[in-house]
């Protein structure tokens, strides 16, 4: 189950995948780097006998020796054997890492469970209820974990929920997820979100919830409703499919365009560009069709050759294109490369005119809390108006959803984190973004 | 070059792949089990120097010891060296083989193109073109091949055309593949199908033709339309993608349905649901999404839990589907298990009503030309009327698009063989088909 | 270079091997499981840059998660990057893992070798030849280790020497290993060895000796002669060859035999067999091959074939056996299943007589410092006395080797450890032994 | 089985291992690169069931694209299905092969099996057995080869006997292998060999013998003594170990030398050592020791350290050989490069003088019948005198066993051929020497 798990959260990292089981009062742990499926075999599986699991994808971070990265992360200490998988990101790590490191703390990863973990060990706290609230009520930052001992399973987040959790029942059985989407593929029903500043206690089928700490305003991910997490998925209570395709629709309201067809690139931009296509009441097509069959170990092609870049990935129709003025739909704009490619590809396949529309606002800024964005100096939008971007990527007009816009789609004005599109880091103790005037948003 | 076009071509034959060059009048040859990305690495390709080469994907079919069928194979005889990769299928070989074989042949695979190239071996003419001329002019069946020597790349195709067979240009070499799909990742020029009956012989930069027989009345294989090809290909001279879209407009002519939603089945249902969403006016979602991280090593479940067949693969999205009648779009029914499933999940998932539309008439006779039919007993549209069919699946209507609205949509009412819809085998020797009446076709 | 060290000591463990280096101020690592040749390839040793370097191999002990327990082991700190490697035992980690996790110490592996970085971690001495001095003078047990930082190597050694350490020179870079045969494969000199109680720092071409702890009595493992050390080393400034060979006429001396033959079990009883077959005159020959293929992957036929245990090894010669009274020589006998199944084997062979000579005294204790000998119960020669040994193998005579004839072999009737033989446990806190008497010795 | 038999036969051929069952009248194969215990898996010798099994391991020769010589190759021909794994080497096959090309065959590999199997499948008689006659009688060359038939096993072997082939019985059933070590792991019982000329078919219990052709004299491949069969093997009715033993006596007679010890090349070196030291009373030593984790995967250092060479494999023991006159015995020269740094290893190590012994002739002449020799210009003998050869290894001096010593050591003046060392090809149709005096075999 918890192998099925993981296969449908994949795409929420790739980098490496592990499991960890509660087998008659001990940890049994198996992990390796690449996909699940690739991670787990027969053996792996067999050998992963217990009465309850833990599991965990990783996405790509830089760093040598990767593996001893790889999560959920299991320690022996004065608290017996715990394992931890942690989603999100703490603030001011360094500062608990040197504080842990004075008081003699041994690290041998660079992750954050593994700080979480030398807290949990260290607090004073002799039941693990209180210890947890100890720990996970003081730290800042973002997460959402779950933690196994030789006696229960544990789950928690953080006080602004940033990172989604969700509790299921399959049968009798709880079962934990980042996304619903897990619970769809085993067959588990959705009961409700873990709360922010909520942790729960399962033992068997009992289920214990604790306060960590009392939860104030919420400061959800809007990425994950942008971008990250699937669309079958219910997130923060909200249907993932729903919120983008009313970014579309509203993008549709906010940058109308005179064109005669809509395409998404795929997949992150279909749902959006359906609703554009639905709200401009242009007709949608696929005028670019991508490969699947990409793998981790497609090898690209020498130099000698020549750079083939995203079309080994994406490949446009000719027959759709040819003559027309298309709107291209994608979910956002990062460094920018990809989308010039695009539009490249798109006038050598004979298109009019293309009229790029970005379903979210300009990324302008990194997040802390979790999501692997680039630096500032990375992100074109950090660098570049949106008037240059759009002659940087040679596109005929380009423009981008508004924040209030994104907002409204997503149905919350307020409860959401939007960082990375308008530098208001709701937690406290965030690195501050460096003093400079964001562009002023420009109509196409 | 050649890894790129396979890769491009990777949806027609995923078992095996492989490659053979000519380096200074010597062929070189890799291949292995799995997908392009897997058989060649960096040694791999390192190792494949030349100055032209040719590739094969090979899909899954029955037997043992199968890298032995691994194509291109590569042979020695007085012909010197010769190495063929084949799509299609010939006709009464085990009479051909039987007749090698009581020459004294000897096969190690059990290929056409292993029978091909013991008949080139045998011909008597000295020169290669009469060669191919002789032995492809005579053999019963449908092939589109590539043939190296190390003096030559030859490309030919049988007199009805029934495989695709495209001649490109890159820069000043010539490129040949099976679909357009190909050209466009490495940015070749489509130049030209390969005629029918034709044979082309490439030196360089020469090409030379050769009629190896006159062809009459061709029998392109409209599967390649319904489903096999690429949709961003143009094949037998027509954008798949059109085919598609047509096919779905004509199905909602035909067929209507009174719904609130059109679903395709990702991701071979997408363009006949755009097009039946169009003609229909009504509106178009991606009720089901698809997991494409399922690859060649996941492992099914344990029996003990229970079986989770299609649900690996797709889910469906709550929010869109709940209380809505939906027409659900397919290419093709072949078996029933799948389709049967997914009007299952379409329930659990809240439906009001499935209405299942095929983009095609009922599959009621294998292929014997190449494509991977199921046997009679396993055909489902062999086994029942679209009414029983309909019971079978459980959904609230079924209907498939008729064989004239289909060959309308293709575009040509004739030259195309539809004979696993029509069982009408236009090529001479095909077996014949068992003599069972076709169910009527019946309305909804 | 290291790698090549490494796999020169392969014999020493076979488990896992890894490597740190240090380049440019941080610690690079790769380890796997496995033989050295299986886990370092191109690509591993092409990232393992740096100007030095340590390594380990492990061989095989209990416990799932094995991984987490390859060494060397890094770990951050507020000593910054530390990698270490360790070679024997602790005594009482369970008591200082205790008092370390009571102080909130957080583990990853069950090794001592990360117990040494979490008390090195904690010295409150800044410097770090001080902490090593504080660190390894308190703890009890064998270690020879080698430790990386940033700035330096240090190899260091308990104070009873129980383990080799030996320093060598290759041009003007200093080397560290467990046995010279490293040496020798690299082009090293030796130099001296790593004195008991003394630590090496190196840095670049500088060598600075702390000494960590008075040393008093050595007690050098007396196996690493009689078994573990290649014998084309020196350990503890002796030739194994030497020892082996002499404990071979020792025993020729104590235990003489009317005999045809000598044959060694190969490949760990064949020195000592040349130093019997020369003192007894008797002939020596190799009645038994060894097959060398044996590896890691090789596959235990199914048990419903038979068992066929040690003659995947070992297959007797029968034109040097037949009709002969053969003197076997094995270096020593454990559970004594093996040696059963050799005299069988010989037996089936058409031997006349069997006499078994062990080149060492009865094994009746497990050692608690480094070598993975079994438990009590599993150890044949503290079950049963010499006769019932005898009767068990169904020899015609069997006799061990003195303690007192080992250790004039040897070259030192101190200085020794010889605790597995004679349960005298050199080191302070090692666990007593049971209170039973040992088996008389009894004659042939 | 045939696993263990294959695994106990791995010095015969590390490059690939396959095995063939014959399962209800179908034949099934596995086959691939590297060690048998590599090759086959669990699931590889799960998927080999079957009533009957033949397999084969093939040693490294030039050629890409090799895993197609693999062997035993499996064909369909109008003899239906047929594997053949061959140990030999055929004379003039370029001719067969270009007259079976003129006739129209077609060639997947450039093995003498896929001939063999070419002229099987020819043969005008409908019985196996005189097809089998026919062939086998007819072609030049020297074979011992094992086909399985879906009906039955099929063993022969060439009218000179140069191959080794031998019969034995395992409870009820029959077993065929190269070597009788093969036997000894299985528990199988050494019949008697299968005759020069001789063809036997083995259909469950039931054994018939064929003689193909009438066996004038032998020619028993007398290297397999010297250096190629296991000691522990009977080949050609006569124990390896015993003519490698006595070699050594005879070389000890004519080429006695002033020496202090007498010391094996490992392996292949060590029964001839201890004869030669058994004759000259000299004391025999293991000077050299060889490390066996050497595997397949071993990477060489760069060049930029230097070349180990044979450092990697053999590592002197001082102790041993400081000061002393050694007598060093190998079992042949063949290039001359490694007797060239084993001297210098021995001077390194500080021998007094390096007597080289060889126990057997100089190598001066390719084989033609099977044994992988290289050409004559790399046979340091062939381009070199004793004396001259002698100066190149830096070696006091060296010693061949002459022609006559060997044969009489192997027992058997006549019916061996030692055209390697002699120049005397016995079958006909054997290629010519160059016309090239031998060099005078010269005193020490």
């Amino acid at each position: 189950m918890t192998y099925l798990g993981l296969y449908a959260l994949q795409h929420r990292g790739q980098e490496s995948a592990g499991i960890v089981t509660v087998n008659s009062g001990k940890l049994l742990q198996r992990q390796g780097m690449g996909y699940v499926a690739d991670v787990f075999g027969d053996d792996e599986l067999d050998s992963l006998k217990g009465t309850a699991a833990i599991g965990h994808v990783r996405y790509s971070t830089t760093g040598e020796s990767r593996l001893a990265n790889a999560q959920p992360i299991v320690t022996n200490s004065r608290r017996g054997q715990m394992a931890l998988g942690h989603n999100g990101n703490l603030l001011q790590t360094e500062k608990i890492r040197a504080e842990l490191e004075a008081e003699g703390a041994v690290f041998r990863s660079t992750t954050d469970s593994e700080v979480m973990l030398h807290l949990l060990a260290r607090s004073r706290h002799r039941e693990m209820g209180s210890a947890i609230k100890e720990v996970f009520g003081r730290v800042a930052g973002a997460f959402s974990l779950v933690l196994a001992t030789p006696e229960a399973i544990w789950a928690a987040r953080d006080s602004f929920g940033v990172r989604p959790l969700c509790l299921g029942k399959l049968n009798s059985s709880w079962v934990i997820a980042s996304e619903t989407c897990a619970f769809d593929l085993i067959g588990a029903r959705y009961v409700r979100d873990i709360n922010p500043g909520e942790a729960v206690e399962l033992r068997g089928e009992h289920l214990t919830s604790w306060t960590i700490v009392e939860p104030g305003e919420t400061a959800h991910c809007i990425f994950e409703h942008v971008y990250f997490a699937r669309p079958d998925s219910r997130v923060f209570q909200k249907s993932v499919h729903s919120s983008r395709y009313e970014m579309g629709r509203q993008l549709a309201r906010e940058h109308p365009a005179e064109a005669d067809l809509v395409i998404p690139v795929p997949d992150s931009g279909v749902t959006a560009a359906l609703g554009y296509a639905n709200t401009s009441e242009i007709p949608f097509q696929f005028g670019l069709i991508r490969n699947h069959y990409v793998g981790r170990t497609f090898i690209e092609p020498k130099n000698s050759i020549r750079h083939f870049g995203v079309k080994i990935k994406l490949n446009p129709v000719r027959e759709i294109l040819e003559g027309r003025r298309v709107v291209v739909i994608d979910d956002s704009i990062v460094r920018g490369t990809t989308s010039k490619k695009i539009v490249e590809m798109l006038r050598h396949a004979g298109v009019a005119q293309v009229h790029v529309r970005i379903a979210s606002p300009p990324t302008v800024s990194p997040c802390h809390y979790g999501i692997n964005t680039p630096t500032y100096e990375e992100l074109i939008a950090n660098r570049m108006s949106v008037r240059k971007i759009r002659e940087y990527l040679q596109a005929d007009s380009l423009a981008y959803l508004s924040v209030e816009g994104m907002k409204t789609a997503v149905g919350a004005e307020n409860g959401f984190c939007a960082a990375c599109f308008d530098r208001n880091y709701p937690l406290p103790r965030t690195p501050r973004a460096p003093q400079r005037e964001l562009f002023e948003m420009e109509g196409v």
